[in-house]
């Protein structure tokens, strides 16, 4: 496995690949992986022939006073696992190599970047959309993995793809969840023993409100009353958003019919967790 | 010469050549094809194996009120002109095709698309960034051809393939100009005959301009004043911008300094023209 640091190597190593006609498949990470990348990395391995793990902490989708600074890092720990998934590339750039003259362009995709984590975190889509354009540039991948657990951002990618003519196919991998139902999250490493116990109170909720859904429930604001008050329980925890939206347009729906999104973002202590249900109603 | 019409077209007719290792370069264009336009695809002609010409006229660059409705269209002429210049493929898009469901993403270069005609017509190079960005990742070309009379087009596109990590070179070709000085563009159709010879008091003004600098006029301040009064002259001209910018950072100069772009846009009757010269000082 090589641990590739500049761009031109990186670039180096994937002309040779593409002479030789094989596929790519991208893995697009911040690193401090945990099971939910390895569950990526093994979709990926299986569909293509070569296997890249880009890690990359990128400050331009990090606002002000969020954790850029704190957001943890553990490349030789990420390499273990890399080397384990079978990647054949770990592309590993600093921030002085992406953004070698400071950044003017930048690749925004509107409405769908709005709601949910988009109307909280200003900038951060735009910055999550350039920096992918920027890798798929760089790597230029037949195939690339993303997590649903990051469901707006999904839906930002794909429709960036899409719009930009980009010839990649995206792939989604569902959730992965602790064993008590958490979503894997690197943030989760933030959490205190009490904190974890709380946190798994998101997945619950969302639980719940799918029970209510399959039951008949099909009043959005119903939804969101009911996963308002079960979170409501908790001392610890402090909604920060709980919406929803068409799964592929991210537009509010008032009605649950077709692909609904329950997506929510609830501060456990100081830290911000996200986790959501789609709901084919 | 084949002419493709669809984006799956384009990508089949790429492979095959990407398969065989051969060089792609790409002229875009809006068509309507004119010496300027033939003197890029010479040059193109030359560098690489496979020459595709892009003709679309791009909605998404026009503003309200400009000439989208209007803009000549003769796809059989630039059809002759394009084999002539031993083309490969047109690839001539419709609107539908390259924006079939609305387009919500877009790519945006900060600061160099402020002055100039980034102030005078807003969203225009939004619509070029974005419909450039389109094109190279549909055709991936080696190597890209514009022509220099856009000049602030040719930094902006420069910046964003170099901030974008876009692996192609982009190739700056001079402006050709008629017999009489004035710069070849698809508009000058638009002029009637007292127009037209009017029109030569673009260059005529740019070339006094050139002349004040070489003789050791270093305030843009005055160059620009110098311009304004010479076409002041004319009675058909009417002022858009006259501006001194770096030719790289578009940043506007006080003291002629380094790489000089004297841009001007000027309305001859109805119809808008650009043209603009670079004084290395």
């Amino acid at each position: 496995m090589l641990i590739l640091r500049t761009i031109a190597e990186m670039r180096d190593w994937v002309r040779t690949r593409r002479q030789e006609g094989k596929s790519i498949a991208l893995v697009p990470t911040m690193g401090y992986l945990h099971q939910g990348h390895v569950t990526l990395l093994e979709r990926a391995r299986k569909d293509c022939e070569h296997l890249v793990l880009s890690i990359f902490v990128n400050p331009l989708q990090f606002g002000q006073g969020e954790d850029y600074e704190d957001y943890p890092r553990d490349l030789e720990q990420d390499s273990q696992i890399a080397e384990q998934a079978q990647v054949d590339v770990i592309f590993a750039p600093t921030v002085k190599e992406m953004y070698p003259r400071g950044q003017k362009t930048f690749v925004d995709v509107e409405e769908l970047t709005e709601p949910l984590c988009g109307a909280r975190r200003p900038g951060h889509f735009r910055g999550v959309t350039t920096v992918v354009s920027k890798l798929f540039h760089i790597v230029t991948p037949n195939f690339a993995y993303f997590g649903q657990k990051d469901a707006q951002q999904v839906a930002v990618i794909t429709r960036m793809v899409q719009d930009l003519n980009m010839n990649i196919k995206v792939e989604v991998v569902p959730i992965v969840r602790e064993s008590d139902g958490l979503a894997m999250s690197s943030r989760n490493v933030y959490l205190n023993e009490e904190e974890r116990e709380e946190a798994t109170i998101l997945y619950k909720a969302l639980e719940k409100a799918r029970t209510e859904i399959l039951q008949g429930q099909r009043c959005s604001k119903m939804i969101v009353e009911s996963i308002k008050e079960f979170i409501a329980q908790s001392a610890r925890a402090k909604i920060d958003y709980i919406e929803v939206v068409d799964a592929f347009s991210m537009e509010p729906k008032q009605e649950l019919v077709g692909s609904c999104l329950i997506a929510l973002a609830v501060y456990i202590g100081k830290t911000r967790l996200i986790d959501n249900v789609v709901v084919e109603v």
